[in-house]
């Protein structure tokens, strides 16, 4: 490297560094903003969230990072860096052509905004009072409809939001990939509905202890290879996985009383997404590299944690027992296959996370159409609860009884995540073609599972796909590790011949 | 005001706003790294405090604010302000004349070597391994002798450290307030010794369910007045009270198994503090001058909380039943007189944080005579172990069993707080101070304390102290509240008449 490549480089990374310091210190602020930080302090703590973001994104779109990009982005200048180097660049050049577009002063408002109405939404969501949140999200979504006019709309206006979380996804895409896959998963559901024998599982809501519930989920998670080292597991109403560094990857859970699967899945989901923050080469910390690919890749990992192995036959050959042991009065007189059986029946609902790994991709189509109506189409926010549950009657055959089960189940839209669900079917679809990949070059896969040995499974994820961070593209990742484009049907055939097993149809 | 005048302001309340976002921040991840955040990430987690308070400390003393200062501090543009936004220029005014001064890339250094050394230092208090934190510290003091002769050293090096906690206070004036104070304590501490009657209290000592202590904890803190909804409650190895905006004022606490009266009493303390925190008024929110004025002051309003109401008689008239609830095994056959005693007996201990209100001082004596050879007369750092040890056993007639029970049991010296120490006794002299103007002025005080009725004791002291946060200098607050200057007689009377009370002298 020459002199002067070596000298912007060290600057360049500095400043990607001080950018990733108020990363870290919002995304501190959000999740104590989430699990416990007192009332009275959370409007002053909404604007220092907005002063401290605009910041970074001042520091992103500032004169020094365009001469840095503008240096660094010349053909000449990237055969001097490694091929992680010239990624870097990469990332960073979009990211700021991306943001240069946003008025500073329209940013800091999206982002105060969207930080009070996370906290004012689990208010709304216990009351279920839609139109006391109302007007949050409709300035929200106007701000969005703002941003995409700023980035300039693609092929549809949501276009443009779907490439945020999974780069080069399209509507025209999804349409043609959510088509498939509803054909193929419908009649697995019709069978389902008329199977002879359905499995039933009381015994999963009987009143389970939240200490004990804790107890086990802390087991599980130090069972997969979550490092409590280098993260923590606290309670909030909506679960999630949150990077603080490389060194504090931090998860949440919700403990239900009457369900004790709630809490265990989420555990193992939302660890599923840590164990791929926390094995992210550490080369590549303090840069905007430091994180998985995508949203779809993301949550292919929880959900391969999650249901390709925490819903598995061969998990709880190994784990029944144990489970058994901190909850004996309640599981006592349940075999493992009955509670396996239970854990995977499949039962139409009105709760995206409480539902099953067949009808899961039903709620996520709701949530697709009419994210694409609102942006494509101008539905307006007060339609919302109508729309929402129009498509619940259609699709699952049930009406909310309330907002608090239906529009306003989710936090998302009210941090501005729209184009952040399809992301929960993609990696639904990527986790079994992953899966399939791994149980060829692993044969001893579902043996390691029934013994609770984790490490190889964990150490092929690694070296496929977690150490590589964002250097790697989504589509890039799945052609490398399976050699072919996104394909539903290995989603399809996983489902198919798992529900054919325990609906015996 | 003019309108020249009025855009500057706002201008000037916008910077300071924008200030206090960092220092939020900042203050947020010190909380958490002593809450419970991952090991794994305090390393990069303190390299991100050192960036972003060296963000705050560049707005501090950046050209703008060296405008606007220079602008505003006029007498004629003063006499447009209210006399609060006078003091608020003066004060803004002296930090920049005094950060002014430090060079960024130093502060940064001391930024990110006290919050690392903060961490470590637990671990190295743990161990007792002093020669390992030698290091640390000794870098710690080095960068604290560069600051005094940035700033000028006054009468002594250590009276610039001083002055830092408590304006004005010098040396020669603590000399003599220890002095005195000494002087009226030592005959009351040897009366003590030869008592015939002392209070014994093994029943403290039990074994104490932390989550009854828990329990009783935050009832005590409802009770005086600790808003919840402005607050919460932590675990930590040292307590502490940390202020995050107005609206969240955070209190830690340590939970000691076999014994009770450890996180009773530091509640109390922690929650005077916040009490005082809690009700600045919302005007000054945003600003440097919502918060207490002095580490004196506020010391003397947890004290006051601690001592004065939590360790009287009143106050266990009225809740020593509810105490008994909590704990019915261990104190049945416990009167409250023997329970009153018990909790003010006087005993030479090793813990500053463990002692009693009379031998308390001492400690602080200690700490303040080897600062002030620390800095006074350049005592090396790897010199401390022995200097503690020989002023425990000359002071005390005890020598700690190793470096926990001795010179690495407080944290301030890890986090660079030279010169605070002195504020823990100013604290029980001032409150003394303050509580006998109280009586006088309420003379129900402690038939309010019986009932349990703090309103009107925390309404007195929001109207006299609270609200003024720092727009009034320590010395004009005991001024105005109790018409003399700080008189150490106050204490020396309250301790002399409540501990010949106790042991019958």
């Amino acid at each position: 490297m020459k002199q002067e490549t070596a000298e912007k480089w060290k600057s360049f990374l500095e400043l990607l560094r001080k950018i990733a310091s108020y990363h870290e210190a919002v995304s501190l602020m959000h999740w104590d903003l989430r699990t416990g930080a007192p009332r009275k302090g959370a409007e002053a703590r909404s604007e220092t969230i907005g002063l401290l973001s605009t910041e970074a994104f001042k520091l992103q779109t500032s004169t020094a990072m365009g001469e840095f990009l503008s240096y660094l982005n010349h053909q000449t200048v990237l055969g001097e860096l490694d091929e992680t180097g010239r990624r870097l660049v990469q990332l960073v050049q979009e990211e700021y052509d991306r943001s240069v577009k946003i008025p500073p002063a329209k940013f800091q408002e999206y982002a105060e905004l969207t930080a009070h109405a996370e906290t004012l939404w689990e208010d709304y969501k216990e009351s279920g009072d839609f139109a006391g949140f109302e007007p949050y999200l409709t300035r929200i979504v106007a701000l969005t409809q703002e941003f995409i006019d700023y980035w300039g709309p693609k092929e549809t206006r949501y276009d443009t939001l779907l490439d945020m979380y999974e780069p080069d996804l399209t509507v025209e895409k999804l349409d043609q990939v959510f088509g498939k896959l509803r054909d193929r998963l419908v009649p697995v559901v019709d069978a389902i509905t008329s199977a002879p024998h359905k499995p039933q599982a009381p015994f999963l809501n009987q009143l389970y202890d939240k200490e004990q519930q804790k107890k086990i989920g802390i087991f599980l998670l130090e069972q997969i290879g979550y490092d409590f080292e280098a993260g923590r597991v606290d309670e909030t109403v909506h679960p999630f996985e949150i990077t603080l560094n490389q060194g504090d990857v931090r998860i949440t859970t919700h403990y239900v009383q009457d369900d004790v699967t709630n809490s265990i899945f989420s555990n193992l989901h939302e660890g599923g997404h840590a164990l791929y923050e926390q094995n992210v080469s550490k080369e590549l910390a303090g840069t905007p590299l430091s994180q998985g690919t995508s949203m779809g890749i993301h949550e292919s990992q929880s959900r391969f944690w999650e249901n390709f192995v925490g819903r598995s036959r061969d998990f709880w050959e190994r784990y029944y027992g144990d489970l058994q042991q901190h909850f004996p009065e309640q599981l006592k007189d349940v075999t493992v296959d009955e509670f396996y059986r239970g854990i995977n029946r499949v039962e139409n609902s009105l709760i995206r996370i409480d539902a099953d790994e067949l009808t899961y991709n039903l709620h996520i189509i709701i949530r697709y159409e009419i994210e694409k109506m609102i942006f494509n189409e101008g539905l307006p926010v007060s339609e919302l609860p109508k729309v929402w549950n129009e498509k619940y009657k259609a699709y699952l055959g049930l009406t909310p009884p309330n907002d608090s089960l239906g529009v306003l189940q989710d936090v998302h839209w009210s941090g501005g995540s729209f184009g952040y669900f399809p992301s929960y079917a993609l990696g639904n679809m990527y986790a079994a073609q992953i899966a399939n990949t791994l149980k060829n070059e692993l044969p001893q896969f579902e043996g390691f599972i029934a013994e609770g040995n984790f490490a190889p499974i964990k150490e092929w994820l690694t070296e496929k796909i977690y150490k590589y961070g964002k250097s790697l593209k989504p589509a890039e990742i799945i052609m490398n590790v399976t050699g072919e484009e996104l394909n539903p049907d290995y989603l399809a055939d996983y489902l198919e011949q798992k529900y054919k097993g325990i609906y015996g149809l």
